[in-house]
């Protein structure tokens, strides 16, 4: 089933306990679209400066990424986002961050990429997403992310949003602070309700190093993160859950609340090989046969014996 | 297998955003006996004062928990603590603590009880837990449980205990600050150096509602809490884990890897039954029955398909 992301590409500013990096590739849809061609194949659509480095073109070479959607814009600057993490590697702090392009025009979404089945719909301005969105003519999955500024300052405009799709990934904080809901089993339940009513009303509520919550139809389930010993850099584990999730959903016909499971599984262990190096480091190790033999480590380990 | 138990026995006061109650039954013996009870029979080593209320008498009649081991002593006043909880319900604080007959001479192990081969010794000063220890013959696993207080205070006392025990259980921060390891997969590995080296160096790092991490010989396995929606009182939890987990285990003639993820579920299920009432409440109702139907939907949950 096709795919199709939109987000952000950053030139990013990293430091971890593990060490500094300047002016590495970034980005939302730099990480979901790495982690989801894994899986299938995956349309990019963003948009970036003319100021975009020589060494990311690299990057938008992916045998698996179909960049018809990759707009470099003259005149205009990439986005760009510096980071620092604690030890304990749960939270970015958010040293600097200029929006640059992203505050410009939206990027718009080829003619051949208007089929596109399954959308992805990165964080940014929930009136952005659905522009984008406008732009696909009949999905059957449309799943977005937000963060907690959105959730704050445009809560109007993303409840709105929400009506219009069918799954909504989220970390904790987020969720309590878009339901006023602690815990975040009745959170998710008042998110599902403020989904697509015709959808699955899916919720996927990420907790970093702790796994993931998820809802999908009738179907709720906990699910804990690949256990890794050593972090390198956690930037864009996120994207790449959803990228690893929703690119295993892609590469199926359809989909049953098991296959929802195993999507989720992928989409954790995708997210363990990102955080296991800077930028798109940890990916580039990720390929077919080290992702199928961690993803059925994984569910090894997740199984207890129903005797 | 025979199981054993030495810890408090509490008269405590509980605040939570869904209630207060005073002078309820509490104590880690208590819960942790409760849970176990669900799987085989329990040997329970405490101690209360005189002032032990009536109303108590009736948690001490489980048909499972024999209380040749608990000491009613006269002239001495049972341990009292009063907490309360914030929305989150992840941490307790302690409003007041009274020792009263804990802070007295540990109880006495009856002769009946000294071939118990499986022994946890709740959380309590080192040297008191090796003082009961020693009183048991040939156990087969000793599992004891730590406070942030002996880490901290009495470090010394504590790594000397931990050669003499076979598995550890703590929670996240405890398992940081006995290590100085923000990561917790690292914090657990140097945790197993510390204990008994001819044992199978069990490690249980418990993590609340996200779960926990598991180590035992060379397994090593994270798992996620039962998702609940309602919580009502968390105290207790962590010993209703233990209990439900050394419980599970005593019911077996002996064990594999396999059963201790087993094990680690049945504790998990137990601690989720502990937290939806105040005090014994939700262990009252985690019957034969509801407690294998939980844990057969808990154990399902975890399964994600290996396909």
């Amino acid at each position: 089933m096709s795919l199709l992301v939109t987000g952000s590409i950053g030139i990013d500013c990293v430091t971890t306990p593990h060490g500094k990096r300047e002016n590495i590739i970034g980005g939302s849809a730099v990480y979901f679209s790495w982690a989801a061609a894994n899986f299938a194949k995956v349309r990019l659509v963003a948009v970036v400066g003319d100021d975009c480095p020589k060494s990311f073109d690299k990057a938008f070479k992916h045998p698996n990424v179909d960049i018809a959607g990759l707009e470099r814009r003259a005149g205009s600057k990439t986005f760009r986002w510096s980071g620092s993490y604690d030890p304990t590697m749960n939270e970015a702090t958010t040293t600097a961050v200029v929006l640059n392009v992203l505050a410009e025009k939206t990027p718009t979404v080829p003619a051949q990429f208007k089929d596109s089945k399954i959308v992805f719909l990165a964080a940014t301005h929930p009136a952005l997403q659905m522009e984008l969105l406008a732009q696909v003519k009949a999905p059957k999955l449309v799943v977005a992310d937000t963060r907690d500024l959105w959730i704050s300052q445009y809560q109007k405009e993303l409840i709105a949003s929400l009506k219009k799709v069918d799954g909504l990934v989220l970390n904790d904080l987020e969720a309590r602070l878009m339901t006023g809901e602690v815990n975040l089993v009745a959170a998710m339940k008042q998110i599902r309700k403020l989904l697509k009513p015709s959808g699955p009303r899916m919720v996927v509520l990420k907790k970093g190093e702790h796994g993931c919550l998820t809802a999908y139809g009738d179907l709720l389930f906990a699910m804990p993160a690949y256990p890794t010993e050593k972090v390198i850099d956690p930037t864009g584990a996120g994207d790449s859950f959803a990228g690893g999730m929703l690119g295993y959903l892609a590469a199926l016909p359809k989909w049953s609340p098991a296959h929802v499971k195993q999507a989720v599984a992928a989409g954790t262990v995708m997210a363990s090989f990102t955080i296991q190096g800077f930028s798109l480091d940890g990916l580039k190790k990720a390929n077919k046969a080290a992702v199928a033999a961690r993803l059925t480590e994984f569910k090894k380990m997740l199984t207890v014996g129903l005797a």
